[in-house]
């Protein structure tokens, strides 16, 4: 997107984990002034073939001063909740965030929103169907109720007794959309879904209740909003995550870089109702974002041990249930007042999940 | 809609063509102060009828006076040409026109569209199309290309030696709206989809090559907006003409009259791209609006006549084609400048059509 649009845009700096590699590729060709690696030892390997022009940010801390720098525009892909501790050190820093991370909206959607109204940052959501969303409210928010619509994932027709016998080639191909591998099991359990919905309460202020999702297989349209009248309007691109990624760069312009549908082909979409009673993830999610407490905080950090032992093939598909559903019944109720609070509990539920899924071997 | 909300509307005039049964309905539950009836000789029979608060107006001189009276907004539900005259009148005398007439657009949209701006009337389409279009864009107005959907009328799946064969009882089968007789055969032969492109030009003021049309069974989205990103807006509600009737009523607020779309259900969209050369009159509507000339006036003209000798079972479906090609060759072009052009070759046009159809039998 950038590199199709070298006019519009100066990259002032770029972050990475550990893929030094692609780094140094992106380094040549977009020259920041700025770099960050998180991975310390991967660091070091970079820091002898960086011109000497560039600044090299390293580790946590380092990612915390990179975070800090003054930009117009920052994209936030940080995976996990690890995302939050810089998001909020970005959100003081920069105009706009294009932000690809749910976790930290999911774990802490009110801490970071409030802190964006009180530093005048906006934060332009990348994940599609909020995007979609954000697409469709910014036209006009004469709304009644919202739409999220889900591809069901790669589990869709399963039923529950086939759900035993699931492994992970059977999770990870998902119908419609490339995505990393935990968003993918997340996308056959619902448990995404349900943290879109929290992530349409924290965007748009939108009461539960008024939030809807409806099965569409081809992922075409991502959200539609119902206005009193019964009129619907929705948001339909290509699932291509170039569209949001381009849309929250480029906002409030429109910067083209992905092809859209072609309407030279027949095509169609089909929707179903969703039933509910098959996600009980889902179901855990939803009622957790209600609860308004640390439990989202609790279930998220939860869901990704789980599903780290399921891709590690050291526990079972349906023991992802079964440790959510633990957790879910264990936990303290405790208010998240700060990003303390969250890594705190984050830290409780990881031991927690930790300790039933090692005790099922 | 009126019915359903009382509290928002006082009905302040009722015009019927001749239809007095209704219309005592009507003034019994409604209390108008004034109302019209065209034809003269129903309209004496109403005279005894009537309370004598209610003013009664007769005849076309009648219906001229009914469209000076002012109004907060006026539903125009005239059918054909015969609207345009009452419309000019009525657009310096209301505030708000809700229009349900396609032919004043077609034959004279530049000279309606000049006039309400001088007027500072509003017109809202009622036309299904035109008001998903004139939704999406009051949203906002960032499109590219815009997009209306057409049905295809009872004929789609037809041949072209089918269409020899075919009678009025085949093509007043239409598979998704109840409309009048005229309209349905002018969505077999895609000349209504034509019209509505005149009407988006008209309206919107979108360049010619800017509007698509796309082939879309279930009539539930009626219009999309493409983005220069390749994000489509897409405005969909069921196909019962309440929907956009409250609307244009109701604009810039939503009184809700109609069932929306039941998401209780499962339910799919199918599009296809349109094969133009399976409708001829399509080509010809559009290349006449491209003129800019008097053409689509003697062919909305031609096309009206045209179908009511088919209707009367007087010429076979493919004479309507015959018709609307011989007068488009035979007409000459001259600029439009006033609505008294409009009616000369209106009757230049029904004097032509009905000279080649009669010499057909």
């Amino acid at each position: 997107m950038v590199r199709h649009h070298r006019a519009r845009f100066t990259v002032k700096g770029i972050c990475a984990l550990s893929d030094i590699g692609t780094l140094r590729t992106q380094i040549k060709e977009f020259s920041p002034s700025y770099v960050c690696v998180v991975d310390e030892t991967r660091a070091q390997e970079l820091r002898s073939h960086l011109p000497r022009r560039v600044k090299l940010f390293m580790g946590r801390s380092g990612l915390r001063e990179f975070s800090a720098l003054s930009s117009d525009v920052s994209l936030m892909a940080i995976a996990g909740i690890s995302c939050l501790e810089p998001l909020m050190i970005n959100i003081r820093n920069t105009k706009r965030i294009a932000l690809a991370n749910k976790e930290s909206i999911v774990a802490a959607g009110s801490l970071v929103f409030a802190l964006a109204r009180r530093a005048r940052t906006e934060i332009i959501p990348v994940d599609s169907e909020i995007n979609a969303l954000f697409q469709l409210i910014s036209r006009s928010d004469d709304y009644q109720r919202v739409y999220l619509t889900a591809s069901g994932g790669a589990l869709l027709n399963y039923t529950r007794k086939d759900l035993r016998r699931v492994n992970v080639g059977h999770v990870l191909n998902h119908p419609t959309w490339k995505m990393g591998k935990r968003v993918t099991v997340d996308s056959a359990t619902l448990v995404n879904k349900g943290f879109e919905v929290v992530e349409t309460h924290c965007f748009f202020n939108v009461p539960y209740d008024k939030i809807r999702i409806v099965l569409h297989r081809e992922s075409m349209i991502h959200a539609w909003v119902e206005c009193g009248d019964g009129t619907f309007f929705a948001c339909m691109y290509p699932p291509d995550m170039r569209m949001p990624l381009s849309y929250a760069l480029g906002y409030p312009g429109r910067v083209s870089v992905a092809k859209g549908l072609d309407i030279h082909k027949n095509f169609s979409f089909s929707f179903q109702p969703l039933d509910v009673r098959r996600f009980p993830l889902l179901t855990l999610i939803l009622d957790a974002a209600r609860r308004a407490d640390n439990g989202l905080v609790v279930l998220n950090a939860c869901d990704e041990v789980a599903i780290r032992y399921f891709l590690e093939k050291r526990v079972k598909f349906t023991d992802i249930f079964k440790a959510m559903e633990y957790v879910y019944c264990h936990y303290p109720r405790k208010r998240v007042a700060s990003i303390d609070d969250v890594y705190a509990w984050d830290a409780w539920s990881r031991e927690k999940t930790t300790e039933f899924l090692e005790a099922l071997n």
